[in-house]
């Protein structure tokens, strides 16, 4: 028996997010029954970002056990030939029994991006969020910059998310920054809690248009009210960058 | 009666190109459908430049003649309204009424993307061509440098243009660079031949790989024979990117 981690990049449009569920195809399903054909057993993947719908990735992690004898680096190679096009395994290695793709200490890198320019891109338009009110990118950098470190994100939470956990996290790091037509917000933390990167991504397009002053900042943190923070921005703009292990 | 040009963008992974043909839906009719029922006038588009199906475009041109009071300047808002969210109409203006979207002088450029490294990535799929062959991008850039200028592009049209037209087109620039793990072919000219960009592509990555020397590019030029140049490259790898009238 050996553990194997995946590293899971897909397109999320066509999905109903990373989770199984009733009412419509998940990415999660798409490999369990990929692995389970491939491997000959039942598999069940672990996976560490359990992305909405439309959300997409370069870099998820998925673990599972297996018997098989097949080399898990050969697995990624393997279930590429099987996967529909919108999702690819971009690495398979072996890890220790104890490995959890949940629980083991990480930092998450999250990006959204927002094209800003007067017209939609439609080569762009599944993986950027649009926006045609000119956004102020010195305000959101200023903005961002506020929320690095170590804080209560309640007021940046999803007020659906489970009650009586703390809200706690550390950022490492909030960047942004304009490449072309697309303003980058780049995230990098120990954990994320539900639709929190949606939610900053919102909040700093209200303060690029001037609705929020990059100073209310550390006032909304304070609050632990979701109420204070902007909207939750749309999903297609969130790509799950990578995972890295401490 | 005016003549409006618009300037289109559009993704083309699921038309049968620009052109109106009976096998399949096609940019141009679209444009061509909802312009008519937006002016109550039987309107016809020309296009600058007949993408082949699966090809892109940020600024493809279209022109067309109509006796409608709407201002040229409303047209691209009142068209985004109808348009499916992969055609945009990114500008529309007046121009004068001997202004051919394709007789008139004018620099085209286009670029065709190469997902260059191990594995595909699924959320550039419709618009990069995955090559997992490691490419030597500084061959590739002197191999274009080549092209620059006045030539016969014989070599690199395809056999199934139309015979006895001049073969000969100026290309005012070609770079080739590395963004991440997207290798971007960009060139720049007068006109270009029937697949021109993709067996210009096609040919620069068999350079990339060492199956052709740099060295070669004069001598594939002046064979004057399709059979000389590299394969013609993926069609979703391939987008306009603009025209300038000069």
């Amino acid at each position: 028996m050996k553990r194997v981690k995946l590293v899971v990049a897909y397109d999320g449009t066509d999905y109903h997010g990373w989770q199984v569920q009733p009412n419509g195809i998940s990415i999660e399903e798409v490999l369990n029954k990929n692995l389970s054909e491939l491997l000959g057993e039942k598999i069940e993947v672990i996976g560490a970002s359990r992305t909405d719908a439309g959300v997409h990735s370069l870099g998820n992690v998925a673990v599972f056990d297996t018997n098989h004898r097949m080399p898990a680096e050969k697995i990624s190679y393997a279930m590429n030939q099987r996967l529909p096009e919108d999702i690819v395994v971009v690495d398979s290695c072996e890890v220790k029994g104890d490995f959890h793709p949940r629980k083991c200490e990480s930092r998450k890198t999250y990006e959204y991006r927002i094209l800003n320019r007067e017209f939609p891109d439609p080569t762009r338009r599944r993986d950027t969020h649009f926006c045609y009110r000119d956004l102020d990118v010195e305000k959101m950098r200023k903005a961002g910059s506020y929320l690095v470190g170590k804080h209560d994100f309640t007021s940046f939470c999803s007020s659906h998310a489970e009650v009586g956990l703390s809200k706690v996290r550390f950022l490492y790091s909030v960047s942004v920054k304009k490449e072309d037509d697309i303003i980058k917000i780049r995230l990098t933390g120990s954990g994320f809690l539900y639709n929190m990167v949606r939610i900053i991504a919102g909040t700093l397009m209200q303060v690029g248009m001037g609705d929020i002053e990059p100073e209310q900042m550390p006032i909304i943190l304070a609050r632990r009210d979701r109420v204070y923070a902007g909207p939750t921005a749309p999903a297609k703009g969130l790509t799950m960058i990578g995972i890295e292990y401490l």
